[in-house]
């Protein structure tokens, strides 16, 4: 058996195991997303391409597929869906961000329930279109701020809101960015005390410590 | 005036501003803590060493100093404080990894005035030692992780528990540990998905962030 | 002459020498697999993709291919194996570390003749399936510790056995994990002490040192 | 003769040769500075630490010096001094960026002859520090922002004026900082476009910069 | 709405919002250049390889692509040109950095509608090549200059002239280059003092900043 | 209680927890030691330099001292001592590899009770004093290679010997060695197949390494 | 013009200019090359590749190509040639190593016009490969030594001869090779002293050295 | 024998073993030089400070110390020097630069017999410093260039010249210099062809492979 499947990580950790594509299969993605079907209200695997996907839908007529966040998720309707409280906020830097972004949306609707408000492209070289939106963000119990290039975002939000942050670098820019070097490392060094930072382009496990802050 | 203070943090995000000893002179620490404690029940500085705290306390006899985590501490008893519910649980992997647990441990208890749990030297090369104490990891309703060497500990905790983990890598090792930066890769590329890290020795932080999540 | 075989490494080191594929054509791997065929019960080469593969067994129709360890070995069964008592046992943390676990397992088999225990996808994220496991980890006297990510699993396996570990990271990860240099770091300070590292994929070379370590 | 003069460097870019402190005994520093003073109304050397200062001073009677920049200064009152228009805004994040933001500040007055606004301690934790002070900001011809942490206020500046901006990274943090690193590849990626970086610390090279801009 | 366009950002910064091409669909770089067209005399998307400009174009037929620096452009003749005066010199090392300098050049012309003198190919290697146009450099108020390789061509025209120089590394190079690493070092640790570095391969980044050089 | 002992180690591991000295107050490594000492015939720490030894051996008298090694190292002479069969041999290229070498060559002898054959200083600059030597090597069962620099006698050893191989790169060298990261990256990189790498200056490791090879 | 040929160089430099491929169009390379030829024996280009070659060779009927090394020349027969006294020993470790190896060589003998003697294959892990052939070592005026995995035969040719060492590391290897990162820093760090290092992969800069040593 | 001397080293590569400094005792030194002593006109060891000296000269009084380039030397009076013909040009780029260029210019004449031309504090900031010493530079048939900073100054030394040129980077710089990386990537990536690189600070391993170019 080349995968063993940790079917008590629900009970565990609150969460179920997710799927993690590359160096998978079609037929390995397939063939793990149906046996946890039975167990989870919806199984996802995550970092799919659409040709990959469309190879996993030929076995698994009923699996869903998100291309922008390159998600993949496979429900079940007998397990009733468990609706947490709260909402998350999903903050993105730039239009490029947003698969990253739209992948931590999608994570915690799908596997949280919960509510989630976007808002895009605001980053802080117009400062303005953050300022211009204070409100939105304060409907959020929880903060994600997806940024790439210098990754500043995270730190400016970090500083007007009074909610958990979860900052995401993301490997978009070039040159010095060292893929995603350059935001990973501004997160990390954050003026604004107490943001959780998570690895580049990890917009999954961004949204799975929401879901657990929201559950907390 | 060589500091801006930032007065209308608390009302902004919940929490004090917070003085960075380092680079500055005991003079400076008293005059900026003098400012801001009719402002806040509890005023503290971080990563004071025990001379400059002795200079600092010429100037202001009232103030505290907790050694091992390097902290300074000046209260307002005219204020009242603000008890958080719910618990932090702080989780060590070494004995050297003691003044940034107990950073975490202690800016928990003074600025959040919650309730913390502290387990010791459980790293997992004896890894009975951790489980052994999963019920008082139980009683945590955040966990802080506190590790240097390869960090492994921040892993085997998400994987157990259903709470939200902070991990805060140390610099504590040597050779290709390169200052801290093998826990802090690490705890980014954790297989345990959800934790939220924080950067090098930075116990300050993670208690900042575990505070937001007790208020979320 | 491109290549000058070094026919008198298993009477010096006791392990013949094998080819590495990459930056090799079909002809070249094929000419020196034929030059060492006489004088090694198997001949093997490494790091052959599957159409290179295909063009080196027009040349030699004999020769066997591994898809998965990307292996290609020729036989001479004219001359006797020998066979090492012992067993290694080959661990890998996730699905996707499967390639390197059995390169790593296969030379055992192949140049060392050993029996290898086989432990897939026990990372730490689910520490029960391997302390699930302890028996079968309990009959290898050497362990290879396979893992991406951030290495953890070879930390907690150090930390339960008596025998050598020989860890191997691998480049299965992204972000932060620049290439596999997180679980290389991880490893070469692990908290357990006594853990042999090798270069990053290097399922070959953990597998010659657990060879040498039987034979000693 | 352990130092060639390069005199003619008024002449050829419009700015004096200035020397640079480290590895030079007091006695090379007094000397050369004194072979500079005929040519120059003002001749500096940089990072210069108090107790070098003392033994420069107790050669070069006449010399000025100013710890917080660690810079001295030896006046030529017989040359008349060059105004230039123009003014030069001086923008630094926290107290402990001090000393290069000054080294900044005293360089453009002290080569430049030109006008500095200083703005201290208005890191983009409380971004309200800075939008408070956009009319200051208003009256330079060129900005200097100097920043350590995550260096997120060179890209805020940059979004909201519309003068020059240089950037100067410092050394001011600790962990996943590297020294300077961290401010240094955000303020290089920055999202707001056309801010020139300079080296980490080097507050002397923005304000060369800066003069040749106002006087360009 | 996938992009949120600023505006306001030519009357805040004096520069218009540019398109950054990389993760964005033919379709959403025609959609937001048609609607910043209204608002500006010429709207440009940076690194748009000829293929996608090729779909770009089948949506806006009036647009016009510079090939060798990879620029779209939408004119907006309605709205008069503001000529700026002075002159920006762009000097490149080698024949292969030709496409970020001609970025650079572009968009000093396009953007700044200023007057742009070109030296190409004049690296130290050969060092007379740039001696003998020291009076072409003399015509310049700004000097840009692009070099790969180590990038030393920076410090000796910063030692040569009396105008500010913006200092542009490329990723042209290989093995120890770390694709522009060393030239970007070079450049920052220039002993001509007062280099402002941009980004590896920013020659937009680079022009912007003459433009507000030329402007203040 | 800051230590949290691990007394089962040798019944898990067959080898006894051992004292990091760094970061620890001779009280405390005093106590531990004293705590460890019912259970094993000799209980050492780590990394304790010179003077903070005679603050231990002020506590507990009956301690020994390594000088060179930096070790210390309390007898139990209550416990017999179980003798391992078998040698190591530990080489070293330079005479300032000489405490990192000695280190291991001392835990293999106080832990693990073995015979030791010491080779100093046969780095590859001059290779005949290796080859002189075979002999010598001959007689080992497992080899510590222990060296600085560029690392190369890893691989030297490795091609000609028949026995595990253990290599310790260690920080003696400047400038582009970064502190032990030349010999570390030449090690992982060995062309010798089959060398276990243990992280830079550890000398300990090592040994322990050899020592369950030995065992096993 | 686009590219600003250096005639001079070889009155100045000894040596002619050289065209390096990458980033240039076949036209490009033609053009070059058939401006240099009236004032060279023989023209060269580097880093072509074949495709390239054939579209160059379209234009330019006369010139040869070397395809292990992917060198192209171009003779001009009138102008006679220099030939230099003295032997070049090109030494490679491996057969990966060949094409960095060969264009050292092919350089050697078509711009230094000087004898080369090649020994291929050699690498330290089967040393005796070596030290068979110090009698053809013997015979070189200058040394190149090309090896990629640790590049630890620079150090050990190094030690065993006595006339200038030059050594080329490749980016042949993996993992935590990173590029050639790993026997560039070797031979930096190498124990044999007086050994001069070109950057990683460049057969062509140590051929241009070796060729200045046997002029000198 | 802490120390096994390779006596051979001068009838094997021409030159002595020189005795590296640092983690030596003053006692080891002083023996291993008088071991030395009658095998050579000159014994050296490097790296030597001054206090370390003075008590290296208690045991050794005949002994001579160079303060600047911290060396110091045994002569053996008894044997004649053997003189090389030629000259080395040692070329520096800043004051600072000092003690690695002193270091070289002494090697070469103690341990090469060979005259040596001194260049001092040209860099490239004001090149007419290095122009109008081209006559100077005309004498040596070996040149080395020493060079902090960007170590730009290698480039341009390398395209005027008809010899052999060594590089070497120096430690001198801050910030983003990186103890020296940032000059010894550029002068591995020189525009200008045919340079050797020797390690950051290693004057001496320069002034080595000079000698070894006049002897060849
Ligand atoms: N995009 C992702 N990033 C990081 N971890 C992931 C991602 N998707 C799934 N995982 C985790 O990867 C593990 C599954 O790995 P595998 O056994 O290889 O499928 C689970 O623990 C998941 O929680
Ligand atoms: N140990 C610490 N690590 C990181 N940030 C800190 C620490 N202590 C205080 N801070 C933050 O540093 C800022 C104060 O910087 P300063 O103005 O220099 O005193 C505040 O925003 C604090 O939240
Ligand atoms: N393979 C190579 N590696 C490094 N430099 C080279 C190489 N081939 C040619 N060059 C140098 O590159 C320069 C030519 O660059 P370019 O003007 O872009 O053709 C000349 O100075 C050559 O000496
Ligand atoms: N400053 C130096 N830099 C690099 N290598 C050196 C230096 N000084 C001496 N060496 C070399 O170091 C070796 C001596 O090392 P050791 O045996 O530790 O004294 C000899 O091979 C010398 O050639
Ligand atoms: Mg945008
Ligand atoms: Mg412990
Ligand atoms: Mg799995
Ligand atoms: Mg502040
Ligand atoms: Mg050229
Ligand atoms: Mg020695
Ligand atoms: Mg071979
Ligand atoms: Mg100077």
């Amino acid at each position: 058996a080349f995968a063993r499947l940790d079917h008590a990580r629900t009970r565990r950790t609150g969460l179920p195991e997710v799927v993690w594509g590359p160096g998978k299969t079609a037929e390995q993605i397939a063939l793990i997303l149906e046996r946890l079907q039975p167990h989870n209200p919806v199984s996802v695997a995550t970092r799919v391409e659409a040709p990959l996907f469309d190879q996993v839908a030929a076995r698994l007529p009923g699996i869903r597929y998100y291309p922008q966040a390159r998600l993949c998720a496979l429900f079940n309707p007998a397990l009733g869906e468990r609706h947490l409280p709260g909402c998350v906020g999903v903050v993105s830097a730039g239009t490029a961000d947003g698969p990253v972004a739209e992948e931590a949306a999608l994570i915690v609707e799908l596997l949280g329930s919960a509510r989630v408000v976007r808002l895009w492209d605001v980053g802080v070289a117009g400062i303005h279109r953050l300022l211009d939106n204070l409100e939105l963000l304060g409907q959020a119990d929880v903060l994600i701020v997806v940024a790439g290039m210098e990754g500043a975002l995270a730190s400016v939000v970090g500083g007007l809101v009074e909610v958990p942050v979860i900052a995401v670098p993301t490997s978009v820019g070039y040159g010095a960015h060292f893929g995603g070097l350059a935001p990973l490392l501004a997160m990390l060094n954050s003026c604004a005390a107490g943001i959780g930072v998570v690895n580049i382009d990890n917009g999954f496990g961004a949204a799975m410590l929401a879901i657990q802050i929201l559950r907390s």
